[in-house]
């Protein structure tokens, strides 16, 4: 099996501890994460040889941001160093009714002023089977859509299968901004991961009648929509996350796979949240770990959506659980009962 | 819009950490708090001009309390300095079936021994709207019923609203002595705020047919007491609130306002709770803040209970909640989805 | 009322903080905790007269443990001191779907190496009513198994009830293993409590037809396991807790009791879960506190069961709490409303 | 040998973490401590058998201090159970220039309020050796110093040692009121303690030509201080503290021993401060230790300074060490090489 | 007496806890600092009534910044408010030999990024008597250097004192452009303050032989060149701190102040570091305090310095502590025995 | 410049946080230190390519090692998995004359029961360059005198520079064994390290009037001791490391170095200590990191002995210094100065 790379921009996680809101902390929690990190360090956890790249300083925040992915055995060697500073988002942890809050600094990241003369695909795709990344990181702007295209270019060139997760972002870049960008980079990317709302962001495709905030999903609507974004782009899979939204301590969470021909859909589960950020990205490496496994669609499915349930129960936004642990549940197993 | 003035007492609130009991834990979260003061900072949240009023003594400790007050801007410079002690409240927060615990030591605090020449009503008032306090401040004996009654005669005569949560406490005061001295200040009260037990226990008003501890609340009932309220002492207003306690860790959470004609019922909340202390102090800010702001009446209950809702999450006395945050809720979003 | 003393092992738990994982986390709660010694504390918090038997090291960490229990009020008088070392469980807290996992490092501490010439039961026992021990302790192995013989022997020369706690641990022996030591000292016990699975674990008595997995209990089934177990070997009672596992964080809880004639089940209560652990130790303490005080039997279980649900909002291995509250809880206040 | 007995108030101790200011932190380490505390504690860490008296509150804040004296092996089952609070003494550590800082919060303690009647000094006194207290019991007025009487008498009746530490605190009583109690007390005392400047608050006895603040010490002023104490007042023996304040942080150690004949000087230590309350406490603890093993007095002094030394080293009030470290470093070993 | 204004950037500082270095933390104390800033928190801790300036965004972490201000009682109605981050730095602890590290991120910070026409100087100088900012505000960049000379000029129409701090960074600017612009400034520049460097590295002035790296300071030297400093560019007061540095945890701490005709010398503080950042803003500060209480020369030096010597001992950048303390301090007793 | 392999047992290091004694804690910090891997962490800081081997449990206390290797980029691919337990060293922090006390719980680890036919030397020593153990690793027992004779052995055949660190531990065996032992090693290593107790503990070789006690220390002696370890066993190289112990706070650190015909004295820093475990460990890898650049001799030694001064500021076991850091205080600034 050959190795994986993932592509973006990793950033500082500043975090009062517990439920405190900002205005009522004095200590954060300082962790790291970002989108394709993420997936980097989950499927390092499932045993996965991973090399993460970007660019971060070469100063001690930038080498902690390097670190925390080596702690978990994520390559880092293809890490760009340079820049002066690492990205950062303050995350309030939610509860019930109050949401949780995210607070973004990250312009002018090492990241979003990397160069494309910085980053040799061809060495770094060496070896490789799987490339990832999101649609966060051409959204960054300056040259990382450029960036991009030349990654996926040279992916498909050495015969790598791309997936991307849409993951739009309002505040990096608009609707008409991201379609443009994601239009010209869709004919790269094999498996297409979404949740319910970003085929609408970023490609103007929604399923007809949903109600996102009332928490409600209409199955036959994203089937439509999986179709589409089949149909127009041409993917070879569509995934997407089926979050329901109870409330910021409780959801439901489940997914559907769309291969070209038929349309998958996994159990559902009621999540008790003690962190949700990742949940999307630990969802994407369950697929890319199933699809490099060869296991069968239903299987691959279910592999992913357990294992980002789980991750609602970890906290930061690594997924760190092992592939025992989401088989167990994906066999059914969710009964928390004591491993001793 | 004029400013609000709040007088009461404000505590140092120890609380071990996390979910310890007291018998378990050798450091205490040091936060203060107390009625009067937990709706000045909530009407500061909400861009109101607010001073608090009470006595605090000149070293450290009291100044701490001032400090925890200006630094969510509310307005500090008419508190009396002196005396020796700032009263304490010791709180375990309770989970399921385990009840939240207070074990109060606030005798001869400084506001419990302040002296009524020490308050010059005239110049507290002076560009004021509303005066609001709670029925703990004249429990606290010795001259402040007196005190509390000075300031709601000179409130009334400058033409400010007057607002009173009844708020009993049976570790302070008798039902009998309760009943003596909040009949005397009734008269000057506007608006009436209380809990499910608060009309019986000062009053002698109750609810036919409630039972509090099975949970059960008996709406029919709320509405005579509401009735009965205003109707004997007069007020213009009785705002009711309703709280059915499923467990330490689950609640139900609505209220009811009576304006002399209509009884209004705000929507019902389950609240699976943080901090559930100071739950009706943010209802009754919520209200000031409304009829401040010439809010219909279903809207100033509704903005009410949401703001009271979202309290239930917020650690500490303080509902650190802002106007938009709880517009959202009462407009029917409590769905909690990440704010970025 | 006489002495109750139970023996067995006590450790050290090493917890990482809140919800974090083994892998992110460099700090550790110290707390110490085991079967027997849960049994002690919780006996002394509803003031019962109690020693706690073991062999602790006479370093600071073995000392660390005697501390942890007087601090409580348990006698530790009786413990033997010697050896090298504490045992240790690392114990990682469990949410939702994600189990609670415990990691074994007891093999050769103090306790597990003791000798049996160590021990002078007649005097251990001087003043004593009631000898209680779980099937952890023979199961450590060494001279352990004989030191329970002798310990049940003396016990019942003197008087005295014993009761055991069937616990089985198959890290620790295998089936063979228990039920040859187990069948042993069954007749010397007097009351024998188990949980769902331990009955068969230990002497191979199941209940027909229940799926501990998918969470559901056979009421009927466990009714013919307590008669089998009193009828094979002799039990005058014989307690069983029925624990639903929902999740990590959701349980449901219950208890039978057979008394040779009848069987007795508790109400059943929905726990959210602070900390699971010890909650059967609690429920034993419960028993053993009912039976000292000749409580009527439905009372006697329902006291034990309410003790040990209250237990699962607590942290740490110990059962910190009061009769008045396991009372309340008992006769049907679980509204956990603050009590101020 | 046979027991000692302390008697005095045990308050609650909050302080902030490390070395920020009161001001700056909102949360406490919460320890418990009290002159006569502190000596129990540090005895029983000796391996002597002790018992602690005083009067505490039921509830929980009373029972967390009896669990702190009892974690350390003090006996316990001599307090008095009932009043409403335990009194607190806030503590801010200083460093270098920057004094510690204390605020009292200790009237109408259950200590403060207790009754003559509530103490069968009879009873207290069976088995007991020795019978320890200092100037901040009588201090705290109402009845303590007719108890204080009371117990001296009973005490002296039943043959006990009785040594006092003079401790004046100018919070609680004046120059006056302290001279004329410890007058009345004098009498009993056979060992009397004090720093530097005890014996000239108390009774007007002081040291010529000493400068405290400018951090000097007069050795020979001492010798006749301790001189016209013994003469005065019949002490056996009066033991002196001497302290150089260099800065908050840096002070040095030693003291002084006058038996009616000769005058001992200790070795004097520089002692870098990690925590300098209790200090004076874990001096006469030492004292009392030596005086019962029957040490010779050049001996019992240097154990008693070197154990006062190492409490300097010891975070709370508490002295936590052993005999084995005491006598390493009295006789001459204060390398601080690592213990393996 | 009226009103200081100061002018600047105020920074979340981010801090590993205690000595731990940035690579082995995942927790950060999240305090706020900067010049300008520390001068005004330590103005108002002296009761003196003082306005902060700044720009500083609208959401959380500049609401953050905002609440550090006016919980200490610094006036925060004039900041302007806007933009997209508050300026970040990292700080990690020194200890001995090894230096305290900062990671500066402040680049496109508000402040960074305000306008001229953003800040009405005529209306934030209304009743105000003194304007002190530093160099490290021109130093910023952008409109800064413009904002700062416009203050300046209605400052001085208006009769202000202007107090300016030199505080070079050579991160932010380069020599030349530090004289090119600081040149224009010091026109309206009363009273200069410097360190050791400053003079140098602003204006090219060096005191000759000076080592500072080998912690030798030369007091001709610094007489020399606070002679230039003011013959040169018109300053009334010229005030430079001097600093040994014997190590991270020790320094050695004093200052000079030239008045055009004198040369005064402090007296010289040995420093036992726990926070030296802000030593010289809290130096500034106590200058300031001084002359506006028109305190004699050497006093106003001594005041300043030793108000500065107990900042050494205070953690975060601000200096919290009161007149009595620096005056006790000042007056000789450092001696840091425990205030009861 | 080739690869560095280090070869010993890896721990997990638990201590009471800041100075709290054992038996005040309840928690603890939870990092991994031994020598060797000390070592590695240290070289891996330097940019030096490192591998580490051991043998460690595959469960997560294990792979916690494991991974607080590589975060720090030590190479941990060559490390067997498997056993049972990680072994454990109890830690508390001295101060002044308290001395730090260390409990080791390291029987029975995985590395101690590891066998020999577990590690493939030629295959670990592939592109390696240098090969580092210490005497600890031998006095494991078991398979490890065995183990270390084959790696040496092999060592030597592939043409390694080994590095021996005679760390004596008397509770892991006898002097005798020792001796015994080290003798047969000794004709394989290079580099002999020592403190200024090992050449005679494992040797019987020692410093004629050497007062390690009192902490003065012989030169002359250390010189002759040098030449005795060279002349008698071979060794190129011999560094005897010379620690001054004032107290546990505060030592005088040096070193010296034979290279066979002259002896190098290091200069000689007061260190005031944040950590001092991994002391001597962090100078074996500044001379390891010197040596493998080809250093002078005078060099080397200032370079081990300045990284090794830094180590004393630094928590935990383990080295957290740049070349720079190293660089500049070799050079001679050590004087702390804030890098901004």
């Amino acid at each position: 099996m050959g190795k994986v790379v993932t592509f973006g921009e990793i950033m500082l996680r500043l975090e009062p501890l517990g439920y405190y809101r900002f205005l009522q902390s004095d200590q954060y929690q300082a962790l790291y994460g970002g989108g394709e990190a993420n997936v980097a360090v989950s499927l390092a956890n499932f045993g996965v040889d991973v090399d993460y790249v970007t660019k971060l300083p070469a100063h001690e925040i930038g080498q902690g941001a390097v670190n925390s992915l080596r702690r978990f055995g994520v390559g880092t060697e293809k890490i760009v160093r340079g820049g002066d500073r690492v990205g950062i988002y303050y995350l309030e942890k939610g509860a019930a009714q109050r949401a949780s809050k995210v607070i973004y600094d990250r312009s002018n990241s090492a990241a979003a002023l990397a160069k494309a003369e910085e980053f040799d695909w061809e060495a770094i795709f060496d070896g490789a089977e799987w490339f990832h990344f999101t649609g966060i990181t051409p959204a960054l702007g300056g040259e990382l859509p450029l960036i991009c295209e030349e990654a996926c270019k040279i992916a498909k060139k050495k015969g790598l299968k791309v997936s991307c997760d849409l993951n739009y972002r309002k505040k990096l870049w608009s609707r008409d901004q991201a379609k443009e960008t994601m239009t010209k980079l869709a004919g790269y990317i094999d498996v297409c991961i979404a949740n319910e709302e970003d085929a609408k962001d970023v490609f103007g495709i929604s399923a007809p009648a949903t109600d996102i905030e009332g928490g409600k999903l209409n199955h036959e609507g994203y089937k439509a929509v999986a179709e589409q974004l089949a149909g127009t782009y041409g993917f070879d899979m569509v995934a997407i996350t089926l979050r329901t939204s109870l409330s910021a301590s409780d959801n439901i969470w489940a997914a559907m796979l769309y291969d070209g021909s038929r349309h998958y859909f996994s159990k559902s589960y009621p999540v008790h949240i003690v962190d949700r950020v990742g949940g999307g990205d630990s969802f994407g490496a369950g697929l890319i770990y199933s699809f490099l496994n060869g296991k069968e669609t239903q299987d691959t499915l279910e592999f992913a959506v357990a294992a980002s349930c789980l991750k609602h129960t970890v906290e930061g936004d690594f997924n760190m659980v092992s592939i025992e642990e989401v088989r167990k549940l994906a066999e059914g197993d969710g009964s928390g009962r004591v491993q001793r």
